[in-house]
């Protein structure tokens, strides 16, 4: 990672109670589950609850303790191997497929091994020079831990959903949305943009460096595609007709026989929808979530539009302020036309697919040693999401963010904003 | 199931205590795991401890309580497909392969539901009449959930052991054998035998009817392989050589890279093995276990010998008394030259692979309902082992009886015994 | 092979002609398909007519002139590797699933190769020594190219059926089939039988030794199951209905969509057949053929029946001596009532599933060297068929022969005896 | 397409001359072939000569002659499904992994099939009116055979390269290459750019439309990597080091057991290399080709640099006249330094990866109908190559060409160019 991504030490007075907070909302998350729920890996790309807490505590302690601390000792020498999930510049790594059949250590010796680390790291933070020293380091691992607050929140909804009894994560505070406002095309102009991030906050590697690109002309939606416009896309046959999809989507429609978002359940002519608060009739106005870029794509083609490229988003997003909030489903909207702001729905409502392809940016330069497999290594055959979802947390989310994943995920917090070219 | 396989309810006075008896020892065997042991899944062959738990349970509510307790009321109505293993005349079924997914119901959700069924099950034993309108399945009943208690060990045995913290689900209390005894031939002249059950006493319906088959002269070996003997095999190339190999078990051999027994781990130039009580020195006086049909069939074949048919074991057998103890591991033979018994380690120590295919015995019939599933579907492309192993409950072992797997199976306590034609 | 199981040299008068006319037979089975046609693999289980010429070809060189042959020197050094089957003591094998793709040699050397190793065959054939050590050898090598020349039928035919224009191998030639008579049901008394072939006509190493075998009281139907017949179960919702299925066979009829036997078309409420002479119109009265085991035994539960034991059929054709005649398809039956014969349409018509997995006879014994791969390695997972089909050569079949399968081949011509236990 | 992009077809006089040349060279390149060679297909990506040959008429056939011919009658009904290779539109198509099945119709029928619908095209190419109507789509056919034309080749070779005989497209003219010059770097300033087809020659319509893009400062290999480079990269461990390439390009490396370019053969110290004249030695001048976007791209790394995206491979391949001539392999650069031209082996040698994944132009439209089904649902998943190979039929490379295969295709003649960011 390029050395100015980081913002200095001195900037954060508090890093200290941060990594605190950061730490106890994991924990938090994990909560309202049993030893049972936190340890079973519902599908190879998803992990158990208990292996995100140990992963992201073996994190601190590998990048951070053990160059630093003095005297290191590993809480426990097998977990080196247990909780690294892909950095092969750190070794040996336990099979990811694998993950779920850990069902020792226990959960309580992964929330020991927490504290103990929580512990030795508050320790370090006491020092000046270390903390100058690892602060980089730190403000990563702790954005780290928050991108897997997230996977977490929706690797154990997917667990659930696998579940006959439909079980809920949390007890049902399930309001009806208003009905979204219509919805409008936004135009910008064509010409030589900025994009990546600025200023002195952190940033990923991928974000960076800030460059130019040229943007022709486009309008981008107000807001996101609702689960009422998505259902009439259905049922006009959508998800029958081969001209709406790229060929390799088709292939997949077809293959496993989909005709519909992964947590939708139709109940005769009614439809419901399978959320963290257990099974809920689908509500119109939100937004539709769970959407993969195929499912996208067809969408947005059967709209007679298309998705916006990932500069054109953060062209069109830039001062745009709501940073939303984190909440166990997408909201419905039902300000955007009123708040004065051009587009609603860009951050806290449900990640955003866009026609951009990950690759690095020009000019950049993965970070030396083993944090540089971080982002730079999983630049093929997956697309740039942007914005941010109901479950990213708090002070995650910016204008420039680039989160990416396969053509087929469906169990992110992902819908659609449809863009045109002008 | 034939009408004579089981006996009348008044030869069990105690039917209420032993029914009470066998499932407290399924208890028994969850009691050193927490509810992640008891969850997971390793593979679509092994089923959760918590599965378990609940399907013997659902087979006492299914196949007894619905047809016989007044007002019937299931515990809880989703569970009649959860638990459901392989009945199609019972309707649905969870798919097998995601068994270990079910976090909820919790264990002790299911701790619950067995102590509703057994005193739904204790209360309608008080009754007479049903008493013994019930009483054959209920014994099929308890040896289905002996059965169960044995995959209980084997299946959390293959989970422990895709740990690679090597975790025991027991304390070690591990002794080495004495040597072995030599191995003898005991030879059987031709002529016609009798096999299958005879008496009074509970069987399978496979084990019916009792019937003649002609068994040319043979030899069997006086005791089971052992350890070392194996280890010979290995180290004389055995999984490297073809020519010892089905033709099929070397597609396997090679398709797996296999080179050793599924819980042997070589160290250098020593051997441990992974067992119950965590990874233990190879001893070389035990007899080897978690051995497949292919790799007993090579075996076999690299020491001049071959497998005994299911007719020659049983005819053998017959006035072998001991009916061996439960352990955690096969225990070295160390009785067998000295107790005036033609053949040891029959019972109590690993279930023996025969030649013989798994098929139906002349004027095999298979029970009406949904019941008549338990075992004739089974019968292709599996082989029979005969007498029990070191997990085989008390009481569920006898010379008619016919276990049955996959020539690929190795997480069952099998083992080898040999024979030769004369 | 054991020693006697080969007829002495003298028996032969004119072995050279029959090696002739052997050799002649398998030029004539390719004649009417073009080189691209003999060059193309329609699945793994299947191999290329080219691909049979050749190899069938490689047996005599390999076995036979390579060691027997002064200053032997191979016709062409690469096809010792490219046209060994399955011959581990040979050495390499060319992988099996790639058969297809040597579109060189082309179909004109594979042809040359053939009256090269004729002509040296021939030669050898000439002096007595020589024609006395090879005379078991060569009667193997004779039967393998007659179980060739099924295979080569059996496999083009699949191959056609494959391409949408239903092409024919020959012009249609095609009658319809006299109604079968009714089946009666032939009573055999328990007793001990001998099975296993005896005198001194060829078998082969699978066949011996001749032993004795316990049978039970049971009953063999006097003729195969007609297509009418297994119409009607279709049509009774036999494929839709998991109690007369196997397990592992309803695992197989539902994962591959099955309805109805592999070469069965519905074309509305008709039926045809795609035979060797095209696209037929089902013939009510033929035989059903290409059925697998799977589907033979849930027909014969349907039917209140069960499979006959190999044994039992053996002991049943004993005195039958009509051993059929070859045709592209099976004939319907319209002889078996009157012609004296208890059993009808034992050879020449279906092979006969039987309930028996192929298993070594007692005291069976390899012969050693690589030839003592030919049927050895092969008796796992496997049921015996007995009896032979319309595309057996003339001289191949006799009522110790044990042909074998895995329970799901549906390509060869297999078709149902029913029998019953008394 | 758009209608732009398609001259007028008054531009082409001699378009039935045109048409005519294209149609015989599809049928030189054949003709080498036996019917053996020209029917089978060695894996799904690939497909045999002879439906290659089929499917190119089915083209002209389906797109043109059924609509413009006055009483059009299909050569054969059935070619409408068989030939059809992913047009939805059309209807039905024969499943690609099952081209390779289809022995008949027979070469010589396919063939015919070819000169039927030249006559047919030749009759229509008379008529004024229907000209100028099909003109457009004609030059589509033309490109599309073309097309076809190189991966007969490319297909072709991989058949032979299966074949353990190492059989010989062509007879060798094989001369070593002289050694390549220095390679040099090639510097462009940032600054917008204009992309994509320009004037009134014909492109497809994934070129279109001309766009602007920004680019910022980078410099470009003078020439590609050769295999003298390439081999550096392997010896110095390059297929063993995970940090060189990307995450999901190393599970490729590993699943696959990848060490070295798929047609490279390790002779000792010696390499060899499959080409379409055999097995040569590797010539350490030629550039290395049949190499994979991962490939491509952890050699890159290696070096130090990066591959180009597609926007920096047009602006600065503009103005390097050279487009190359057929050979059955890429020749060694031997003129770069001299020609005074910057940037040699555009052309004609080997397909040049881009770090750019395929994907629409702004304001890119497919045509309406079937045939717009001809670029734009294969963008997805794919990476961008420019230039053209060896194989690249004359008159069928622009600069602006973009040819794409999914990031492990390893069968075409692709190389590597590298560039850097400044």
């Amino acid at each position: 990672m390029a050395e100015d991504m980081y913002p200095s030490a001195n900037m954060h007075a508090n890093l200290s109670e941060r990594f605190l907070a950061v730490r106890q909302r994991s924990r938090e998350i994990a909560e309202p589950l049993s030893g049972e729920d936190c340890c079973v890996q519902s599908m190879p790309d998803a992990s158990p609850i208990k292996w995100h807490l140990a992963h992201t505590t073996w994190f601190f302690e590998t990048f951070i303790l053990e160059p630093h601390e003095r005297n290191f000792k590993p809480f426990h020498p097998a977990f080196r191997v247990l909780f690294n999930s892909y950095y092969n510049g750190v070794g040996d790594k336990h099979p990811r497929p694998q993950r779920g059949l850990l069902t020792r250590p226990p959960l309580a010796d992964v929330l020991a091994y927490r504290r103990h680390v929580d512990e030795r790291m508050s320790m370090l933070l006491t020092d000046g020079g270390a903390r100058e020293k690892i602060a980089a380091l730190l403000e990563v691992g702790l954005h780290h831990e928050q991108q897997h607050q997230e996977l977490m929140l929706t690797d154990v909804k997917h667990m659930l959903s696998m579940n006959p009894l439909d079980p809920a994560y949390l007890p049902a505070t399930w309001k009806p949305g208003r009905p979204a406002p219509e919805m409008r095309w936004q135009r910008f102009e064509a010409g030589v943009v900025e994009i990546g991030h600025q200023g002195n906050g952190f940033c990923f590697d991928n974000e960076l460096p800030r460059h130019r690109q040229f943007v022709e002309g486009f309008a981008i939606a107000s807001r996101l595609v609702t689960n009422g416009e998505y259902r009439a896309f259905i049922e006009s046959g959508g998800y029958a007709q081969p001209s709406l999809w790229l060929s390799e989507g088709w292939d997949w429609v077809r293959a496993n026989d989909l005709c519909q978002p992964i947590y939708w359940r139709r109940d005769g002519d009614a439809w419901q929808e399978f959320t963290l608060q257990g099974l809920q009739p689908l509500d119109p106005h939100r937004p539709v979530t769970h959407i993969s870029f195929f499912e996208a794509d067809a969408y947005a083609r059967w709209a007679g539009a298309r998705l916006p490229t990932e500069a054109e988003w953060e062209h069109a997003s830039q001062g745009c302020a709501d940073f939303g909030g984190t909440a166990l489903h997408p909201d419905a909207c039902d300000t955007c036309s009123e708040d004065g702001q051009a587009l609603s729905q860009l951050f806290g409502c449900g990640w955003q697919w866009t026609l951009s392809s990950y690759a690095p940016y020009p000019g950049y330069r993965a970070a030396d040693g083993a944090i540089g497999e971080y982002n730079g290594k999983f630049m093929s055959n997956q697309y740039v999401l942007r914005g941010s979802s109901c479950a990213t947390p708090q002070g995650h989310a910016r204008p420039s963010y680039r989160n990416f994943f396969p053509a087929t995920a469906r169990w992110q917090f992902t819908g659609i904003r449809l863009a045109k070219s002008l």
